[in-house]
């Protein structure tokens, strides 16, 4: 393998294997995760059973694995980034809990399996989304600083993204934008709130767990932006395009609930080609890590051309 | 005022004004707040006016004033314990829009005021008891540590107050517990996890600000849990002899939820016995303070003796 930087295309670097990394960072975040939640039959066992039902659920883990490849594109370990990787990673299992709700987003199915509320009832899946919104943040206080980063950065970093500015802003435009006609700058705005910024918090943290350059976190938060807004168009092009059993949620959820989406505003061809430029600036995003930001690469592609 | 310590009774000292300190550590408790919270017209303006909904609807600023008090019992200033403070009352808020939504304990009234999801409607009052969690971690991450109490200290004595073994704990077993027998022991169970782990957290919180030794922090530490015992027995004999208009928020709902409560097992008698008595046991924990924790003492006195 190459040191030299890579071209500013979207095309995978054929030598890096990106399934073993991801069954390995996979693998090393939920051992990880397992450590850190209390286990099933701790005292009450409800709510330790339905943060562990969805949090277990066989997501992809794709933001704990762009938080290590981001630590280790800054030429830092996984084991520092790790309780950073599951903080965000219980933050966006709690986000689909409540948005799965049937106040919110009302969905039966999700990663194949029935919904929290669906096992548990809405109560509980509303206080295991509370629990493991406080958990992410248990976790969190547990990783190491630097002088650069002091602890307080790292818990400030994922309170900002997943609060009332970010995330939650972005879930609250989602919802209200329902059955209207939105344009496409405040589709923009959802999606960089909705997706973008935990993305972008999770190769950040993982930048920051590694004693990154300002100029290293600087490329990895243009690297997380753009990704995270091809992510969303990824997203919604296949709400469109593939079954529920294709997803393992509900499909065409989006036309149902008279949703914005980039294909119903542009079309389907144009939202792929948006995709396409946004990964290309993603990648070019990566150039200051001179070749050394493999695993990114490959997951930013990765995000591009999944099918569920 | 002596500075001898103080006897084991529950009598306040008559020389403290408690209205007067209320009046002033509710001051400046809101203002801090303000601060800390994005204005009313931050976009998205609905989850920013629901969370000041909750947070400005008058609620008694108990826990920040025990935490205010607490510094200043242990030698400290208010100001490093402000932050702090005010995470916790975004805990008990959070806490309290959610416990009110209809999957919950369905509560249309709350400081007599429609309760959140009746204004704002069930998504959004659940994203802003969500925005309010995450808003505590936020202001907690901007308070300053010690050496002793280093700042990751601080977030974790918050997220392990507010998580699925305090916290939430309490809220699953009060939820699991409706319409069942249950006996004294799961009812201690309940408050020491419903009640009195946030009051606990809030003492030591203030404590911890104002760089407490270890035998202050065990003194508040017992304090807190005695006085949040107290607090949630006359929570309940209070739901029960008191109006909804005197509550401002429903009466009787104990009953009518078929909830365990100190009432229901023991009789009213006998619980504003043990209320005593668990006052009496908060007074005796503040002895190492030797006459300096005046505040905490008027604060647990007027939790047992107040009428709403």
């Amino acid at each position: 393998m190459t040191t030299t930087a890579r071209p500013q295309s979207a095309t995978p670097r054929p030598s890096f294997d990106l399934p073993a990394y991801l069954a390995a960072s996979t693998a090393a975040v939920n051992r990880a995760l397992d450590r850190f939640l209390p286990s099933e039959t701790t005292k009450p066992a409800t709510i330790h059973k339905a943060m562990r039902y969805s949090l277990f659920a066989g997501g992809k883990r794709l933001r704990p694995a762009l938080c290590l490849a981001a630590a280790e594109a800054c030429g830092g370990r996984i084991t520092p980034a790790l309780p950073l990787a599951c903080a965000v990673e219980c933050i966006h299992t709690y986000s689909l809990i409540h948005d799965d709700l049937p106040a919110m987003d009302n969905d039966d199915y999700r990663r194949g399996k029935p919904t929290n509320h669906k096992v548990f009832g809405e109560g509980i899946a509303v206080l295991a989304g509370d629990a493991l919104l406080t958990q992410a943040f248990e976790i969190a206080a547990q990783a190491q600083g630097w002088p650069r980063y002091p602890h307080r950065a790292l818990v400030l970093e994922v309170a900002k993204a997943a609060g009332s500015l970010q995330l939650i802003a972005g879930q609250v435009a989602d919802l209200e934008g329902e059955g209207k006609r939105i344009s496409a700058e405040e589709l923009r705005y959802i999606h960089e709130r909705k997706t973008s910024a935990l993305l972008c918090c999770s190769v950040r943290l993982g930048g920051m767990s590694a004693n990154g350059t300002p100029a290293q976190l600087k490329a990895l938060t243009a690297f997380g932006y753009h990704v995270g807004l091809a992510f969303q168009i990824i997203d919604d092009i296949l709400d469109v395009t593939q079954t529920s059993e294709q997803l393992g949620k509900t499909a065409g959820k989006d036309a149902k609930a008279q949703k914005a989406t980039y294909p119903s505003i542009v079309g389907l061809e144009k939202s792929r080609a948006i995709a396409q430029r946004l990964t290309a600036k993603a990648f070019a995003a990566l150039k200051p890590f001179r070749g050394k930001a493999v695993a990114l690469e490959a997951l930013a592609q990765f995000l591009l051309v999944r099918e569920k």
